[in-house]
C-alpha cells in the first residue's frame, strides 16, 4: 500500500535483511527498521516493532530464514536451528501464525538454508495475496457512495498487504469507487485512531476518526451503510472473537439492520473451536486504559495521565461477537454465512 | 459529599463571595475558586470553571444576588440588575437551568438585595433537595452486590449535591449496602474516567473505569446488574437526550436484559418536545478528539495529540436514546415508565 505516494509492504527480505516498518513510531514518525540476524527479528516481534497475526507470521518466517544462513556452515547446524526456532517461538508464545511460519520454513531449512528464504518469501507473499483475495469479494458488497465504519486496526500493517478489513475498502477505491470511512477510535489502544486513520490517509481514502461512543447514534441516523471489521479468532460455528467494542458494534448494527461483515483469512476459523463460549477473554494491564502517549505542538512525545489518580480500570482486551449479528465472513476463499 | 473526607457542596456563598470547585483542575488537583462580584462568577460559568445543569443554574442565582447586593445604593438600581441579568444570560445560552435561575433571582431582587441571596440560597437548597430525593427513590432498585454501570458524569459536580445517575448509588453506599460500580471512560472529554471516577473514590465506594468499548461485552458475561445514566432532556414521550455512547449502552442492556435507568430532575423533562426526533444533536469541535491534556510521572501538564496527524474527526457530543430502550425514570417526585 502506499506511504508518501510510494509502495511498501509491512515487511520484507533484502539479502540477510529483514525490513518492516516501525509500527510503534507510527502514526507520528514513518521509520523502516533494519533486522540483521533472527535475534534482532526475535526482539522486533516481541517489542512489537511489528504486530499483528499475519505480520508477525511473516517476521517469523523470515527469522527461521535468517537463523538457517547464519548457521549454514556449522556442523550442528540442525541443533543450532531447533536452538533458534524455540527462541523465536518464545517471543509471542499465543499467536498462532508465528508457529504455523516456524513449522514451515524449519522444514525448509532441514533441506538448505536457500530453501528456508525461499518458503519465508512465499509464506510472506501468500499472506498478501490471500489479503488481496479478500478485497476482490468483499469490494462486490460495497456500492458507490457507501460509507463503511470499521474498529481497531485490520489494515495491511496487520499483514504484508492489503489487510483484511481494509482490504475491500482499499479495494474499491482502486476501483475508482467513491467511498467514505468512519474510523472507530477503539480505545484503550487506539489503533483505529492511530493505525487504520494513518492507512488510510496515505491511501487518500475519506475519512473521518469517531470516538467508540458514536458509532450507534450514525448508525441510527442512516449515516453508516455497512461495518467491516477484523477476526484474532473464528470460532467453527462463526462466534468470532475481535478487539473489544466490536460486540457493541455488532448489536447496534443488527439493530439498525446495518450490514455487519467480518474479514479475515480462513486460517482465522479454528475448527478446534466449537463456539465462543470457549474463547478465554484477556484481561490487560490497566495502564492501557490510565496512560496515552504521544506529541505535544512542539513535537517532544509524552505519556501523561487521562484518568483520575488513585481510581482502577478493568481492561478486557476482546470480546466475542456470536455468529447470529454477522451477516458474512469475507475470506480469500469467498463469502461465508455463518450458522444462524 | 466527600472530598479528602471532609463535606463538600459543588457551589455556594460565604458572605458576598461565591465560592466553588474548579472543575477545570479536577481530577488532578482540587481547588476551591473564590469569586467576589457577578462578574467574575459570569466569567466562571463561561469558562467551564463551574458545569453541569444544576451546578449552572445555582451558579448563576448567586451571580445575580451579587449584582443586587454589588448595586444595591444606586439610584438606578433596577437598570443595573437588568444589565447584570444580561451579562450573566450571555454566559451559556444553551443552559435552560440557567435561565430560570436568573429570572426567579431577577424577581426577588426587585423586592430587595436581601431577598435576592434568599432566593439564590433556596434554589440552590432546592436542588440538592431534589438530587437527594432522586437517589432516596433510585436506591430502592438496588440490591446488595450490585454491580452497576453508568456513563459519563452525572454527579454531585454536575448539581449542587448528590446529583442524578450518582444520587441512587452515593445514597445506597451510605446505607450501607455492597455495591460496586463501572465507569465508561466517556470519550472524548472522559468525564467519566475523570470526574465519576473522582467523586467515588472521595466516597470510599468500590468502582473500575472501563473503555467505552467494554459494556456490550461485560454485560453478555453478567458482570452488570443495572445502568444508571443522567439525561440533558426528556422529551415528552420519554426520549431521552444525554451523552453520546448512552443508546449505544441503551441497545446493549436491552439485547442481555439488563435494567436501564435514566435519572434527572422532573425540570430535565421538557412538555414542548414531543419526542427525541425534534432534539439537535450539537457537533462539537473535532480538537476535543485529537487532544488529551494531563499531568506526567512528575505532575507537569502536557496537551499531546492522541490521533494520527492530518485525519480529521467527527463529533457529536450527545445522542437521542428511543423510550422503548428505558426501564424507567427516576426523578425527586418518583420514579416514571416512559410509554412505550
Amino acid at each position: 500500500m502506499q506511504v508518501n505516494n510510494c509502495s511498501y509492504e509491512t515487511i520484507w527480505m533484502e539479502g540477510l535483511e529483514v525490513l518492516l516498518i516501525d509500527q510503534t513510531k507510527l502514526p507520528f514518525s514513518f521509520e523502516i527498521y533494519k533486522s540483521k540476524n533472527y535475534k534482532e527479528t526475535s526482539v522486533v516481534i516481541k517489542t512489537m516493532i511489528v504486530r499483528g497475526a499475519g505480520a508477525i507470521g511473516a517476521a517469523a518466517g523470515y527469522a527461521m530464514a535468517q537463523a538457517a544462513i547464519e548457521y549454514k556452515n556449522r556442523t550442528d547446524y540442525i541443533a543450532k536451528i531447533n536452538e533458534a526456532r524455540k527462541h523465536i517461538e518464545s517471543t509471542r508464545p499465543t499467536a498462532q501464525n508465528l508457529f504455523y511460519a516456524t513449522q514451515k520454513v524449519y522444514e525448509a531449512a532441514l533441506i538448505s538454508p536457500e530453501n528456508a528464504i525461499a518458503t519465508a518469501k512465499q509464506l510472506a507473499q501468500q499472506n498478501s495475496d490471500d489479503c488481496k483475495k479478500i478485497g476482490e469479494y468483499g469490494n462486490k458488497l460495497i456500492k458507490e457512495g457507501y460509507c463503511i465504519e470499521t474498529h481497531c486496526n485490520a489494515g495491511w500493517l496487520a499483514f504484508v498487504d492489503w489487510g483484511s478489513a481494509l482490504s475491500p475498502i482499499f479495494y474499491a477505491h482502486r476501483q475508482g469507487k467513491n467511498i467514505s470511512v468512519l474510523v472507530d477510535e477503539t480505545r484503550p489502544r487506539s489503533q483505529g485512531a492511530r493505525l487504520t486513520a494513518w492507512e488510510l490517509k496515505n491511501e487518500n481514502i475519506d475519512h473521518k476518526i469517531i470516538p467508540d461512543n458514536a458509532g450507534a447514534w450514525l448508525m441510527s441516523q442512516n449515516r453508516v451503510d455497512m461495518m467491516i471489521v477484523g477476526a484474532d479468532r473464528i470460532a467453527a460455528n462463526g462466534d468470532v472473537a475481535n478487539k473489544i467494542g466490536t460486540l457493541e458494534k455488532a448489536i447496534a448494527a443488527k439493530e439498525f439492520g446495518i450490514p455487519f461483515y467480518v474479514a479475515a483469512p480462513s486460517s482465522t476459523i479454528d475448527f478446534n473451536c466449537a463456539s465462543g463460549k470457549e474463547i478465554t477473554i484477556e484481561e490487560r494491564d490497566e495502564e492501557e486504559i490510565h496512560f496515552q502517549t504521544g506529541p505535544d505542538n512542539k513535537g517532544a512525545i509524552h505519556t501523561i495521565r487521562v484518568t483520575s489518580p488513585d481510581s482502577t480500570a478493568l481492561n478486557p482486551a476482546f470480546d466475542v461477537t456470536p455468529a447470529k449479528y454477522i451477516t458474512g465472513i469475507i475470506t480469500e476463499k469467498g463469502i461465508i454465512t455463518p450458522n444462524k
